[in-house]
């Protein structure tokens, strides 16, 4: 049995990221884990431009963020993302937000993505080609 | 049995919205959901300095949203807030974004509020005088 | 001779424009400037939309930006944008942000506009149309 | 005579950054700008947190942005900033940025910094130790 592929994406805490309350504003997980999935697209070989010439693209059908310590102005961040279920035409990816230094962790998000093809926007099946290299297996 | 009171706010979907996609992009939906917060606090004649001055403060612990359908450059968008529930330390609140000409569901939010005091940043009781303004029941 | 006509867009300032130094994020300044110029064209009986459904398409190739004071939570904004030259492939705006309440004016702007079709992307003439409609003179 | 030390930030650009333009949103530009900046300081063994406790921080007061070439989903960026201008209560700093991969200069920008003191927030001098460290003279 595989263990699963732990994908990582660091950043550094900056005001852009910040609001008025001193930490980190609360949508702007949401955009860290998007370029977090852009580059666990990239260390598969793979981008969202490539996908769309292939015919397909992901898109967030529902996110869930659990918020549960807050982050400040110069923090290392890390997240994690895991691809936890892998079904025919849906992902569903664990992505962790941590402090890099004390580990402690800040917000954790269950993302479910849907595999469209590109022209109509329907669903589709995840293409085949795509499996072994999110899986890691390819390694 | 009084009704949930129904707090409405509008935006147009502007070039800053919106993504490489041709659409609005997935974390604005909580940008919005943050303004129309605050506009609901303006509704009840509070602000969310009024708050800090009177100690308190309320955080997102939780946030669950369903992307259904996008929306794109110059849309009119409605966002709907209803405090869902209304507990002793904890609002939850269903915001709902629709495309003001059609009415269409593009987007719905749960999200869990927790009140608390500034200075420790614990959880603390929703003040009474809160209670009344936020249900409308002064009206 | 004709006066300029004076088109104003508010907003008031949520935790989304702000950052840790408790004041508006200097970038946020540029976003409601476009949002500003999106409401003019509205207020022209135009949009983004129509414009490139002509053909053409309006891009800033040049910003200056003065910051002069400071925004914070809750403060109600005004922006006034003036067309203050009207060239034959190009527009520069005035965009002035104040506190709506007394009128201190936080940030001034210089933006040019070139106008391009859309195809090529080359710039050319303002469409005759369109003048008046800006300047204002049909009314 | 000694030249000026050129400090590297590098970005690729995701979703977050574009709009439905298809190219970069162009007050993303400024963020940039402002994340290079404190990543020139921590190239310098600084930061805002640092600088704040030493009473002093360091205001945008004026901003000229030429937009020259847009940026697309994907591609890699690279942002220059050099010290231009180092005078008793005032920086200027020189930042340009590139597609990393080709070169091309995307937007060149002028940004004009005040040192204040941050309690009244009126302008000092910058402070002497940190004229060698962004000079890069302790090198």
């Amino acid at each position: 049995m595989s263990e699963l592929r732990v994908f990582e994406w660091n950043t550094i805490v900056d005001f852009a990221d910040t609001d008025a309350g001193g930490v980190v504003y609360y949508a702007r997980y949401l955009e860290w884990a998007e370029r977090a999935r852009a580059s666990l697209l990239r260390d598969c070989d793979l981008s969202n431009q490539q996908l769309w010439q292939q015919g397909i693209m992901f898109v967030v059908t529902r996110a869930e963020i659990d918020f549960k310590q807050s982050a400040k102005l110069d923090d290392p961040i890390k997240l994690e993302t895991i691809i936890a279920k892998f079904r025919s035409v849906r992902l569903i990816l664990n992505q962790n937000i941590y402090h890099r230094n004390n580990q402690n962790l800040l917000c954790s998000c269950v993302i479910t993505l849907a595999c469209l093809e590109n022209k109509q926007q329907k669903p589709i099946k995840i293409p085949r080609f795509l499996s072994p290299r999110l899986r890691g297996k390819q390694e």
